[in-house]
């Protein structure tokens, strides 16, 4: 037994239910907070200054985490014991060590980006499924894109389902949410070229010429882009499809477009 | 009301209490019976020679569907009508154009594998989760590879949620099932070069040919290749992971490889 007096073994603790309830959009908006779960994912938040209101530990399972030193820069005022049971309450997923936090979204303004001086973006149009947008954020931490934007989103960034699958991506990748509109003048005073990705493309994708100041804009799968980015975009492109399906995953598509411009430049 | 007399109306009913069952691999087994969903699905199982032994059909959702013809060339004794309450029950996921059929599964062995003259093959390892299966399979369709080899699989090929997210691939691909050991002669018999995809390879991927015979070997996202594999394939790859996350998703790794193969080679 845990001698910590704060040690939370209900399940009817006010705290707990509120993590519970924290997986609505709306009452994220309204408490301006949301869920990192995993010893891995809230070292990212921390190292990418999030700022973490709260920490429930459950010490049987964080015994065994490979982030042991995650909680040492937080105030021990904020961090809470709890049971096995009300962990599993919480948790969305296994192996996660034992960890669950509610820390404050950030703005995510297109403002707030930093580009590098050869910038690649990704833009997601009216992305719909959590899990897709967890994936391309993973992918973009690993290509070390300059920026993802979210326009006219259909599902928000603190999406337990986004921040799971993104494996901390959410963390470390800059991400801006806003207008198609927005994000079209955005482009145009950073002088960035943007390539539309459809089916009835002109262009295969690897014709592009990538190494300059790019970005990459990417439907949703069921409905493709709307008309605005079809005439907005620079050019339009397409993935070869030599299948019978004649789709791919678009988080599958966002990173055989991103790898291949990494590729052509170097990966510097 | 339908006046067909065969109408299923009855959750009780033992075809569909079946249908329900066969979500658990053991029945797959024992019945050498899987469930296909949707329209365009049974079209191209169908295409593939596919035996369907039924079909379940919901006349209302059936109606809207873009692939009126596929039930044309079935015998009527094996089309069942059931009510939108039956088709609920039985149904996976939406957008299913109202059509649920059971049909027998392939033997899916290297033997029966026919390879074009220079051959691109994805091997997996001990693949885990089901949606990143079928997503493997839906981009081996769109880039049109030889085949899709299953080694060890810890999740069987008939999974309902392989045959969902693979959205046909499971029928359009050529995919066997082996033990390791199997496909390593396999490759050997066949001259395929194979390269092990890990973290910790020396070579980066952008500078490996592809345009020879060629076999990528994808581990899991946990645990990566065995020894086995590091060990028996010809060159182990990587691809540069530039962010803070180090590691990408397996269907989004295996599409990278892929498509850059088919990008060397001019996707003839």
């Amino acid at each position: 037994m845990s001698n910590n007096l704060k040690e939370i073994t209900s399940l009817q603790n006010p705290a707990i239910k509120n993590i519970v309830k924290l997986s609505k959009n709306r009452e994220r908006q309204q408490q301006q907070l949301f869920v990192i779960e995993g010893a891995r994912e809230l070292s990212l938040a921390l190292q990418s200054n999030y700022t973490v209101k709260s920490v429930y530990v459950c010490r049987e399972m964080f015994e065994k985490t490979k982030y042991p030193d995650v909680l040492d820069s937080l105030s021990k005022d904020i961090i809470f014991d709890i049971t096995p049971v009300v962990f599993e309450k919480i948790a969305y997923r296994e192996n996660s060590d034992g960890i669950v936090a509610l820390a404050k979204p950030k703005p995510h303004t297109l403002n707030d980006l930093k580009l590098s001086k050869n910038p690649f973006v990704i833009i997601l149009e009216a992305v719909e499924k959590p899990g897709n947008l967890g994936a391309i954020l993973r992918t973009a931490d690993a290509a070390a894109v300059d920026a993802v934007i979210v326009c006219d989103p259909q599902t928000d960034l603190y999406n337990p389902n986004v921040v799971r699958s993104s494996v901390g991506g959410i963390f470390t990748v800059q991400t801006a949410v806003c207008t198609s509109e927005d994000a079209v003048a955005w482009l145009k005073a950073n002088n960035i070229t943007s390539y539309a990705a459809e089916l009835q493309a002109a262009e295969f994708y690897q014709n592009i010429d990538f190494t300059q100041p790019s970005a990459i804009v990417m439907g949703t799968e069921a409905e493709g882009l709307t008309d605005f980015w079809l005439r907005n975009a620079k050019k339009r492109i397409k993935i070869p499809m030599r299948g019978k399906i004649d789709s791919l995953n678009v988080s599958v598509s966002t990173a055989v477009l991103t790898f291949e411009a990494m590729r052509q430049r170097g990966f510097y």
